[in-house]
């Protein structure tokens, strides 16, 4: 198998898209022809979140190179849930999507290697291509997440910048240093990662990209400009498009000029298009007419026009 | 239904003992007579632990105030596992034993608020008394938990300084300050957390306790005394106690005089400490001796003696 990188470009530029569709299955949001799922037991909620997963992949399985499935939303329903999330990765990646974990796991030592080997591992359950890690723990805590990553062909996307008001709390802190220049909690993240992105045996694609990716929010375009430049082997994974208020041009800064480098989810702004009110499945046109509307306004204001 | 932290005390004053058990069912180290189970196929695997926790919380559940599954290795054997976690909660519970989930989630809005749902909520399909939570999104993050935790009467254990050799990469980074005094992330994240114990709606106890709780690892004896200074009301819960090196001493600075205010998980030190080429069912028996000597170190060494 080719690395997760070189799978995530070659995806990237036959959809010509940078666009990944968050699988967030929220209750409270389904269409209203589920009704009758949502108001039933645990296992129906399930049923519910899963049917409705398997349409949103079904439309948006020829127009993006991946999902990326909220594993909150999954969990929420207990076992019936997770049950749900290991149907749905199998259905996405039938229809050739590549999966991404929105996990957001950390953990120490063996323990880190156990969530490796659940999401990332040649036998993984779960099967996905690729995780969210939490890098708060130490770089000795991501070491687990990048050796299963590079045995497996897989990827990680390690938070640096998060999409969130409050990212500031604690990423946005400045170091202390002996040297002139000030390096904010995130730079310092960033750095690291740089350093693993440029080891010997990275999985480099044809396009200087590897399997070490970072997560920064696309409500920070500034600070996306600079950890471009910090990471450029890195994959910049983009949430914060849509919903959140972030716009195409917000993330241009975290591409390269080819057009590559960076993912851009959307979530809410796709999955919950429709009218709240229709009782009809025209739900799943909404879906598709607001991917397409998505993918254009991303080839409009980025440079994934150069795809 | 009571508080969290006064659960908690209440546990601790009955079980005369700060102890929790971590389970952490990792298939390489069952006992033998899981043998056949564990070369099945993956469902044989999850009944594999299942039963071997369902075993170890028998053996534990008078012994000790709590339980500390670790997600990571039930996640790791699919829907099977999670289905297999659900049951293990559930049994735990039934033996009057707390429930601290150790997943280590974070996430930022309403994402952050599906995971206190899933494990904390009114109607948790999971069930549990308590999680561990990852700080480096952000205090804004924390508040779902926070406010899930004091609705439904639960707890949180966000991580503060964990036991890894490697924790200090990030944890220890000392902030730039306009004043004097020097303060490292972790310091950072401790006074947030004691601010939130501070506020008018926290479920103080009648020790003084609340439900909002740190982890901070028996790896670094003096930090602890500091970050017990640091937040007298929050709750330290202490990893790192026996197979990572940490000894009843080194965590005696965790608790209030009173033999209150800390926990100390202990997982390889109890579930392995059978000799791994017995294929007896004696193993039950040395997890039971294993227990009680920690908990007869723990009294021994630190002021959980007062209790």
């Amino acid at each position: 198998m080719s690395s997760f990188s070189q799978r995530l470009s070659d995806a990237i530029l036959r959809t010509k898209t940078p666009l990944v569709v968050g699988l967030d299955p929220r209750l409270e949001n389904l269409p209203k022809t589920y009704a009758p799922l949502v108001n039933g037991n645990i296992w129906d909620q399930a049923q519910a979140i899963r049917e409705f997963c398997y349409w949103v992949i079904d439309v948006v399985a020829d127009l993006v190179p991946a999902v990326k499935p909220q594993l909150a939303f999954f969990e929420e329903l207990g076992p019936a849930g997770t049950q749900a999330l290991a149907d749905v990765v199998r259905y996405a990646r039938e229809k050739q999507l590549l999966i991404i974990g929105d996990g957001k796991r950390g953990d120490i030592g063996t323990t880190a290697s156990a969530y490796a080997n659940a999401y990332l591992g040649v036998h993984s359950p779960w099967g996905m291509d690729s995780l969210t890690i939490n890098p708060y723990l130490g770089v000795d805590t991501l070491q687990p997440f990048v050796q299963t990553a590079r045995q497996r062909a897989a990827g990680i996307f390690v938070l640096v910048k998060t999409s969130n008001k409050g990212s500031g709390d604690f990423q946005d802190l400045i170091m202390r240093s002996e040297s002139a220049a000030a390096e904010t909690l995130y730079q310092r993240v960033a750095a690291e990662l740089n350093r693993l992105a440029h080891e010997a045996n990275a999985a480099t694609d044809t396009y200087n990209l590897c399997e070490i990716g970072a997560v920064v929010g696309a409500t920070y375009p500034q600070q996306l400009v600079d950890l471009r430049e910090r990471m450029p082997k890195c994959w910049l994974l983009i949430p914060g498009f849509g919903a959140q208020g972030g716009t195409a041009q917000d993330t241009a800064g975290g591409f390269h000029p080819n057009g590559l480098g960076a993912i851009v989810n959307s979530s809410r702004a796709i999955l919950y298009s429709f009218d709240p009110d229709d009782h009809s499945h025209g739900w799943v046109d909404a879906v598709r007419q607001a991917t397409h509307n998505a993918n254009q306004q991303l080839r409009d204001g980025t440079p994934a026009a150069n795809l």
